[in-house]
């Protein structure tokens, strides 16, 4: 193997922002699709491969592997303009990133995976309604910051946007009205009209 | 002002990470105290500093500032050995960082503030049971990683440790049942066996 491999499951958002950066920068990495929902990584073997039993996973030719999307994203993205070598510029970046992880995936994500794969009639409602009520708020703040500035660090677009795009374009999914946030919906359109951008359905 | 001041909310454990960051590379950073729960945060003047009117916040002599416990770990801990510049490296540090908001802070921190200041009449009991299911499997994946590791990342200690240690070691106090995880008990002694270590009550 003389290129990374990326362990990546299609449908899940944040699988979806290693590829979009990987096309984005055109990196030469192999891409190994698995079926999460049918527990594929629920074995052994990939517990030796990642303790979390997540993906995506990004695996380098020397056998070393990177888990957690956005540290995927850090460290691909490293020397490009995505990113950035400047302390503060890239403690912005950064800042967003754990945002994202902390305030948009753990809510918005969850509630969308909810929506999307239990049945109705096993869904614990107050637990969908109190994230959903959280989600509501980080959303807020992102359109907030969004009334000034065009991208989320740096005054250009980075690797925090592609990790805030994943799961907040496909909001919609979960049930929010992202109509309730212009600066995000002309934000969205911003980060679409990227050269080499490819959507979420593309697998 | 010549020395970065931190926004400080003593009762949190994103800030402490950041005191306790302070206190063990003895940094120079002055320290601002405020209320969070009298509303402190949630004024049209702090908003400005943080469009997320969260804490702690770290604002440098410039007046740039940065936001989110663990992007201020990752600038104030840069050339220490706290952290690392080797890519690789860097990215297991950041890995488990992003685990920590994600799996960690929005679960065992949540259910521990509605514990602490949410009347018991006012809980949402399925939320709360639904995010503790949740905290345990996050559990369980730190001690599996712990059963092989003295520490998260690079075989040393560094902020992946201060970051998760930060809400673990009080995960008791939200009704976790930290006695199942043996693997963590181990290594919180090993964190607070650091020179120049500082308790979360020491305020």
């Amino acid at each position: 193997m003389t290129s990374p491999k990326l362990y990546d499951f299609p449908e899940s958002g944040n699988s979806y922002k290693v590829r979009l950066l990987i096309n984005l920068l055109n990196l030469p990495v192999d891409i190994e699709k698995m079926d999460a929902l049918a527990g594929a990584c629920r074995t052994e073997d990939f517990k030796k491969k990642n303790v979390d039993q997540r993906l995506p996973l990004l695996e380098l030719p020397d056998g070393t592997r990177i888990a957690e999307s956005n540290a995927i994203l850090h460290y691909l993205a490293r020397g490009s303009d995505l990113a950035s070598d400047d302390p503060v510029d890239e403690a912005q970046i950064l800042r967003w990133m754990f945002f994202e992880q902390n305030q948009i995936e753990s809510k918005v994500a969850e509630v969308r995976f909810i929506y999307h794969y239990v049945p109705i009639e096993k869904q614990n409602k107050p637990f969908l309604e109190e994230l959903a009520n959280r989600a509501n708020r980080a959303l807020q703040v992102m359109d907030d910051h969004l009334e000034k500035n065009d991208f989320f660090a740096c005054n250009r677009f980075t690797i925090a946007d592609i990790a805030l795009y994943a799961y907040t374009h496909v909001a919609g999914e979960a049930g929010f009205e992202l109509s309730h946030f212009p600066n995000i919906q002309t934000w969205i359109k911003r980060v679409e009209e990227r050269e080499r951008f490819i959507p979420f359905t593309e697998r």
